[in-house]
């Protein structure tokens, strides 16, 4: 197999990269200069040697703890419960949200053998009773499907014996959505959460 | 910067993946194992490395001549001029042509100062002219844009006078399309290209 075909199949093996597309990126880079194609590799293989799971809140990171875990300035006595790392770039980025983290790795499937085993719930338990800052609030961010619900609720079984506030993210209309397309058990959810007017105002 | 940072900004130079699919594959990536990255990294290198242009036709290879250039089961006496070096794949896939190719790196397109000089056209003259098996046909495979028209034109202009055949690639019909998705151009040139029924026979 030439490089070219190798380089090829290594891309095609990305999620959402078919082979055409796989193809079409490695003649892109062929047109490059050496130096750029090297630039991404170099990237890669720091990726690979340099980036670890936070041993405190599962987050990827190059220093252990990672850089939320030990900042002074997030609320420790907070905790986000996320599914992937991933999650924590897209709360980061509203800049809503000042406590810590905690990374699932996954969330319960059992019909794919994914039990609490599976996930990094030891951990989290570990932290919401052995705390030094005692943690007051766990805010359960699994996505808003059935595992993630699922999740959500198994979380919240083991957590309230802790004496911990366990929340759960609001469901209903993403703003700037239409209500005509909207799903319908959104719709439902939606009027489950409905609030009172003068209550939306800060 | 981070070198989650850095690669997702490499990532996002890729044509057609923007930040935050280059994100979204960073964090597929993070969840790997690291050799699985590490392959990845080791296919640039070797792309990096090792690919060059064909010194004959212009087609990416490891070995110079290509291995297209080197066969001896090839049609010497036809050169098929495209584009692209991944031209060449999409032809080669239809295994349909058994001739040779010549890479032109581009098109012609003044606005953006790409002139004859800019192609490899003076290599392609002198394959045609100084062969010792001598070419009989140069089939212009460029593409059927206004550009991709152009650069043909030009070329038969330019290889005429040398004594070959110049032809171009039937426009008309896509396989497999439907007449009321066809732009109107392309149904225009299907109409003055049609043919004899019976011609169609093989």
């Amino acid at each position: 197999m030439s490089v070219i075909d190798e380089l090829t199949t290594e891309l095609a093996r990305l999620p959402g990269i078919g082979r055409k597309t796989a193809l079409r990126l490695t003649y892109h880079l062929l047109k490059r200069p050496p130096e750029e194609i090297r630039r991404l590799a170099l990237s890669l293989e720091g990726v690979a040697e340099r980036v670890r799971a936070c041993s405190v809140c599962g987050n990827l990171t190059e220093e252990d703890p990672c850089a939320l875990c030990a900042s002074p300035r997030r609320d420790a006595t907070t905790i986000c419960v996320v599914e992937e790392a991933s999650d924590i770039v897209a709360i980061e980025r509203t800049g809503e949200y000042t406590g810590l983290y905690h990374v699932l790795g996954g969330r319960l499937s059992p019909l794919d053998g994914i039990g609490p085993e599976e996930l990094n719930v030891a951990s989290l338990l570990r932290r919401v009773s052995g705390s030094a800052a005692p943690v007051e609030e766990v805010i359960v961010a699994t996505n808003p499907s059935v595992e993630g619900e699922a999740t959500a609720l198994y979380l919240q079984r083991v957590l309230q014996p802790l004496g911990v506030r366990v929340t759960r993210l609001a469901r209903g209309l993403p703003v700037g959505g239409d209500l005509e397309y909207v799903d319908g058990v959104t719709i439902a959810q939606a009027f489950a959460g409905r609030r009172e007017l003068q209550a939306e105002v800060r």
